[in-house]
C-alpha cells in the first residue's frame, strides 16, 4: 500500500508511474537548489537513487507522514546516509514536513544534517552515515516485525561501494541464516565510489553472483525505469523464504549533464564544481522539472540564506567580550597563514613515497585524507600503493602483512574509520604484533563540518593511548604534521598520527624546535605582523620558567588557539602564559607537563575531541607525580560529551568553545580561584 | 619443497605419504599431553587441522628452522589461532624447537601461549588469536612477495566459523580484487564452532559457492585423507589469476573417540572433562602413535609439573612480606565465598528474559559469558534469542534494530569484541541513535588467565567513557553485576557492562547499598568470621567522613583486592582506608570522589585494565573540581601498559600487582609521601 492514513488504513494517495517520474524531477530540482545552498553535499548518489526514492515513498512503502510513528508502517533504512539529500526531498514529498525546510541542508542546528539523523526529523528511521550499517539493523528491526507477527516490509538502501565493508557481509549472511523474506535490499548500482570506478577501487563483481551465493533471491532492473523499479519493489514483497536484494543498475549523478557518470561528483556540490563550468540553472534545465521558475528557486534559496544570516549573527555574538577583536587575519598585524594540517601529511607521503621500501593503503577517501599524495604526481608508484575500497579492518591487516615483511605501511582513513572500526585490528593485529603499520586519522575533530556527527572523529585519543607498544601524535598545524610524519617513518614500530580537515593557522616551520616525544612551550613575546612571529618555542626540558600565570596544555590544531588565547590574555589583562603544545600523547612528556603544574599551579588542557580523552591524561600526569605541596587548579576544554552536527568548520568550533576567546575566558577563571 | 636447507637451497628431508601419517599421529599424541597438562586449551581444532599442519610443514612448505627468518620461505599464517598446539608441534616436529618444550603450553612465561605469539617462538608468523585477521594479513604478505618478484607461496589456515566474521570477506574479495594466485586458504571445515554446528549458528553453506562466487579457485578435500591433503595443496601453488580456497572437510576432535563431533570440545582440555571419563590413557590409544610409553609419557608430563612447581614459588613470593597471610581463604576467619562475575549476569538475564520484550544476541561464545542463561531452562524463550555467529559489528547493528523497535536487547562477547571489534558500531548506531542497547564486555582483565593477550580486554574503560550517551559499569562481584544488569534494564539508552571470568570474592548481598549512578563508600571495621561482614557500606553522598588516612578508588573485582588491602593496612599498620566502589563509570559520581581527594588527600585507583583507563579519569574529576588549597598525592595501579600472556588468572593478577598486597604497599608509600 503507499502513503495510508494510518487511522483508517486507506491510501491517501495513489501515483500513477508518470506522475511518479514527474515527481522524481522534482525531487531531483529540490534536491540540487539545496545541495546549491549548502555548498557542500552529495550530488552524485543522491541523484542515482532519486527513482527509487520516489517509488518506493509515494507508491510502494506502506507509511503514514502524518503518523510516523506507526507500528504497521513499512521500514526504510537507509544504510547509504550520504544520500540524505534524497531521503529528506522524498519525505518532504510525501509529507512529512515542508520541502522549503530542506533548503536548510547542512546548515547549523537546521535538523537537515548532512547525515541523517533520526532524533532531528520525523520519517528517518536510522542515523547514519557510517556505510555498512543500515543492512544490520534492518535485519533487527525484520526479526522484530516477525517476532510481532507483523506483515509490513523492511526495505534498506544501499550503495555498491558500501559492499566492500564486512559487516555487510556478516548482514547478508544472517539474513539468509535467518530467512527473513520481509527484509529487501535496495542497492544502487552506479558503479563509482569516491576514489574511483567500483571495479577498480575494491572488484565487487558479480554482486548477483555473491547474493545468491548468500542464498538471497536477487533481481536486476534499470534504477531510472520507473515502471521496472515498482514492478521490482511490489514483486519483492511477495517472495517467501529469503531475503530479496534488488540491484538495480543507475547512473551516477543521473539527470544533471554535468554530474552524470563523474567520479568527483561523489561528495560535492556544484557551487564547488570539478569541471568548471557548473551551475543550477544548467541542472534545472536538465532536470526539466515543471514549474521551478526563476522566482520559485530565488525564493527557495532564500530561505537558506536567510537562515546562514542568523547564524552568523549567532556566532559573531559568541566570539566578542574584548576591546578589540582578535580572530584570525581580523587585525592589521598578526597575520597568519591558514593551511590544514593534512596538507602536510600530503607534502610528507609524497617525499617519503620515493623510498621504494615505503608503501601506501587507501580506503576510498584517498583524496580527502591526502594519502593519494603518495602517487599522484608520481604515477609508477602506483604499483606500491593498494587501494582497500571501504573496507577498514581488512586495509590494516593487509598494511600488518606488508609491515610484517619489511615494508613501512602507511594505511589511513577518516579517525573514526581508521581508529575506531578497526580497533580491534589495531591491538591485536598492529599493536601486540609490533608492526610498523602508520596509520592516519584524518578528519579529526568537529572542525570536520557540514558532513556532521557520523564522520566528526572525537575519540581517537582514547582510543589509541591505552593500546600498549602505539605511538599517538597529534601535530599542531600543517607544517608540524609534515615533520611529524617525516619522524615516525623513522622509528620501527606501529604509530598513530592524527590530523584535521579544515584550514588553521600555520605557527611552526623549519626553525621552530621539534623533538620527537618532547612538548614544546609556547611563549607570546608581543605583537607582531605575523602571528607566528610574536611567539618563541622551546623544547620543555630546556625552557627556564618566567614566572607565568597560567598554562595552556594543548594539542593539534588548538595549540594556535591557545597561542591566540595567550596573546588575548597577554593584551587584555597582562596575564602571561604558558602553553605548551603536546605533539605526542603517546609516549607523554611527563616531565614538561609536571614542571608546568609545579610552576603556575594553574592548568588547562585544549582539545578538539571528547573533553578528558586528552584532558584526563593530563590531570592523571599531574596527579600522579606532583609534589604534595604543590597545589594546582586545572579546568578541561573539549567537546562536551555529546556528538557533533553538520555546520560550518568554525561556526561548529565556536558553538562548542573550541576557541581562544573561550580559553582565555576559563585561564582568566581559573587564576581566580588560584587567589 | 619441504623443509629445506636455505644456505643450499636443497631439502632437509621429505616423508612419504606413510611416514606423514606417522607423524600426525606423533603430533596429535604430543598435543593431547600438552593441553592436558595445560589444564585448558583447544582440543577440538587442534585435532582437526593435524594432518593438514603435518602435509604443510613436513611435505609442502618450503621452510627452514634453522633459518627461520629466510626471506625465500613460505609463509603460514594461523588465522585460526586457538589451534595453536597443533603449530606448536608442527614446529617442533619440523625442526624449530625440541618438541618436550610444548609442554609448557599455557604456563606463564613459557612462549608457548594460548594464542601463538610470534615474538616469542620462531617459526610463527602472526601473533593471532581474534578470528578473522589471519587472511588480511597474508595478503599483505602476498602483496610484498609480489612487489618483490618472489615465487614463495602463502598460506592461510582458517576455520569455518571465522568465517561468520565480515573481515574475512573483506580479505576475501581484496585477494581475488588483485588476483593473489600466490595465495592459498586452507580452511578447516569441521562443522562446529562454540555454540553449535556452524549451519545452526550461522549458515555458511555452501562456503564453495561462496568463494566461488568472490572468484577464488576452489579446491575440496577430505582433510584427513593425507594424499589429498599433499596433492591438493601443491595443485594450488600451480593455479594461475587468482588465489585459491582448499575446503577441507574435517574431523573435530580427530582421532580421540570422546573429542570426536563433540561441540564442548572446542575450548577444553580433557582434564576439564565435558562427557565424563575422559583421560590421557584413552586418547593415546585412540591415537595409536608409535613409541608413546607410559614411561616417555610421564616424562613429558613431568615437564610440565616442573614448570609450573617453578611458577608456583615464583608466585608465592610475591605475595608474602607481611606478619601473616592475608590471601583470599587463608586464614581461620575472615572467609569468603568466590564466584565469578559473569554468573551474576546470567542470573540476571535469566530473570529479564521471562519479560516478552526482551531479546538477546549472542556471538558464538554464549556458555562463556552467560547470555546463554536467557534461555537454558527456558528453551521456550529461543524465539528470542539471536546467534549472530562470530560477527559482533552484525550483532551490534541487528540488536540496534530490535532495539529501535522498542525491545529491550541484550548483545555481548569478551570485551575485546564487544566494545573493541564494534566500536564504530557502538558509537555511531548505538549511542548516536541512542538505541536501548545493552553490551555486555565479558571477560575483562587479565584475569582471563590461559588463552592469553588476545582475549584478555584491557581497554574497554577508555573506549566506552568518551562516548556520548553511553552509560558504563563495572560492577564489584557476582551479586552486584547481577544487580547492575537489572537496574541497567530499567534505563531506556546504551550501556555497556563490563564483567570478568575468574571467580572473586563475594562483597556484596541484597542489604548492601546500590543505588545506581552513585559510589560507595566501603569501610573496614575489624575481622570477622566472613569477610564480607567485616566492612560497612554506604552510598558515597551519605558518608560521615572518619579521618582516614588514604582513599583506594577501584572499579570491578578491584573492590575486593582494595577491601583486602584495607584489612591489611589497619591490621598490620593502623592504617584507616577510605574505599570507593565506583561500579558506575559513566555517568561518574564525582561528588564522592572529590570528597574522598579533599578529606583523605591521598588517592590510589585501582583497575584491571591499563593503567590510566580508569585511573585518569578519577584523576580528572580530582584535577578539575578540587579546590586550591586541598593537595592530594595520588598513584595508580593497573596493567603498566603491556599486553597480557598466559597463565593462571591468579598468577597473572599476582604478576602485574593487582592485588591487594601491592595496593596495601602502594598506600602506605602514598601516605609517607603526604608526611
Amino acid at each position: 500500500m503507499p502513503i495510508t492514513d494510518s487511522s483508517i488504513n486507506e491510501p491517501r494517495k495513489d501515483y500513477s508511474i508518470s506522475e511518479l517520474e514527474e515527481k522524481a524531477k522534482e525531487m531531483r530540482a529540490y534536491s540540487m537548489i539545496a545541495l546549491t545552498s549548502a555548498g557542500s553535499g552529495h550530488t552524485g548518489g543522491s541523484l542515482s537513487i532519486m527513482d527509487i526514492a520516489a517509488a518506493l515513498y509515494l507508491k510502494v512503502a506502506t507509511h503514514d507522514p502524518v503518523n510516523p510513528g506507526w507500528d504497521g508502517r513499512d521500514r526504510i533504512f537507509w544504510s547509504a546516509g550520504h544520500k540524505a539529500p534524497a531521503l529528506y526531498v522524498a519525505l518532504a514529498t510525501s509529507g512529512y514536513f515542508p520541502v522549503e525546510e530542506v533548503m536548510k541542508l547542512r546548515k547549523l542546528g537546521s535538523g537537515f544534517e548532512g547525515h541523517p539523523n533520526r532524533l532531528k526529523l520525523p520519517g528517518v528511521e536510522l542515523s547514519s552515515g557510517s556505510l555498512g550499517h543500515g543492512l544490520g539493523v534492518a535485519i533487527g528491526s525484520a526479526l522484530d516485525s516477525r517476532l510481532n507477527n507483523s506483515d509490513n516490509h523492511v526495505y534498506c538502501i544501499m550503495g555498491d561501494g558500501e559492499h566492500n565493508e564486512g559487516s555487510v557481509w556478516e548482514a547478508i549472511m544472517s539474513a539468509a541464516h535467518y530467512r527473513l523474506d520481509n527484509l529487501i535490499a535496495v542497492i544502487d548500482k552506479n558503479n563509482l565510489q569516491i576514489d574511483g570506478p567500483t571495479d577498480e577501487i575494491m572488484c565487487l563483481s558479480s554482486l548477483k553472483n555473491k547474493y545468491e551465493s548468500f542464498c538471497w533471491n536477487v533481481i536486476e532492473i534499470d534504477g531510472h525505469n520507473m515502471k521496472e523499479i515498482v514492478s521490482a519493489l511490489e514483486k519483492a514483497r511477495e517472495f517467501k523464504g529469503a531475503p530479496t536484494a534488488i540491484i538495480a543498475k543507475t547512473v551516477k549523478g543521473k539527470g544533471v549533464s554535468y554530474a552524470e557518470n563523474m567520479v568527483c561528483y561523489h561528495g560535492i556540490s556544484p557551487k564547488d564544481g570539478c569541471i568548471g563550468k557548473e551551475s543550477l540553472d544548467q541542472a534545472l534545465e536538465d532536470i526539466g522539472a515543471s514549474g521551478f521558475t526563476k522566482e520559485k528557486v530565488n525564493g527557495l534559496l532564500k530561505i537558506a540564506s536567510d537562515r546562514q544570516k542568523e547564524i552568523d549573527k549567532k556566532i559573531q555574538n559568541k566570539i566578542s567580550g574584548f576591546s578589540r577583536n582578535y580572530w584570525w587575519n581580523s587585525t592589521d598585524n598578526m597575520k597568519s597563514v591558514m593551511e590544514s594540517t593534512r596538507i602536510g601529511f600530503g607534502r610528507a607521503i609524497k617525499e617519503l613515497g620515493a623510498d621504494l621500501n615505503t608503501v601506501a593503503l587507501g580506503c576510498d577517501l584517498s583524496d580527502s585524507i591526502k594519502i593519494s599524495s603518495f602517487y599522484k604526481d608520481n604515477p609508477e608508484r602506483k604499483n606500491r600503493f593498494f587501494s582497500m575500497g571501504i573496507a577498514e579492518a581488512n586495509a590494516t591487516l593487509v598494511a600488518s602483512g606488508l609491515a610484517k615483511e619489511g615494508k613501512l605501511a602507511f594505511m589511513g582513513s577518516f579517525g573514526v574509520f581508521s581508529t575506531g572500526r578497526n580497533w580491534e585490528q589495531l591491538r591485536t593485529t598492529v599493536a601486540y604484533n609490533k608492526f610498523n603499520v602508520k596509520v592516519t586519522a584524518a578528519h579529526g575533530g568537529i572542525s570536520v563540518g557540514p558532513d556532521g556527527a557520523t564522520h566528526q572523529s572525537l575519540e581517537e585519543i582514547a582510543l589509541i593511548n591505552y593500546i600498549p607498544d602505539m605511538i599517538l601524535t597529534v601535530p599542531c598545524d600543517s607544517f608540524e604534521t609534515e615533520r611529524m610524519t617525516k619522524a615516525l617513518a623513522l622509528i620501527d614500530g606501529p604509530a598513530v598520527i592524527r590530523y584535521a580537515r579544515e584550514s588553521t593557522a600555520v605557527v611552526t616551520n623549519s626553525d621552530t624546535p621539534f623533538k620527537f616525544g618532547e612538548a614544546l612551550v609556547i611563549r607570546y613575546r608581543g605583537e607582531r605582523e605575523n602571528f607566528s612571529d610574536a611567539f618563541q618555542w622551546h623544547i620543555g626540558s630546556q625552557y627556564e620558567p618566567e614566572g607565568e600565570d597560567v598554562s595552556i596544555i594543548a594539542c593539534g590544531p588548538m595549540v594556535p588557539e591557545a597561542m591566540r588565547a595567550a596573546w588575548i590574555l597577554k593584551e587584555e589583562f597582562g596575564i602571561d602564559t604558558r602553553i605548551i603544545n603536546v605533539h605526542t600523547i603517546k609516549p607523554l612528556d611527563k616531565g614538561t607537563i609536571i614542571k608546568a603544574a609545579e610552576d603556575t599551579n594553574a592548568i588547562i588542557t585544549c582539545e578538539e575531541h571528547q573533553k578528558g580523552g586528552f584532558g584526563n591524561i593530563i590531570a592523571g600526569a599531574v596527579c600522579a607525580l606532583k609534589d604534595y605541596n604543590s597545589p594546582v587548579v586545572m579546568d578541561m576544554i573539549g567537546v562536551e560529551d555529546r556528538f557533533g552536527e553538520s555546520g560550518q568548520p568554525w561556526e561548529l568550533l565556536i558553538e562548542h568553545g573550541l576557541i581562544a576567546e573561550n580559553i582565555a575566558k576559563k585561564a582568566r577563571e581559573l587564576i581566580e580561584k588560584k587567589k
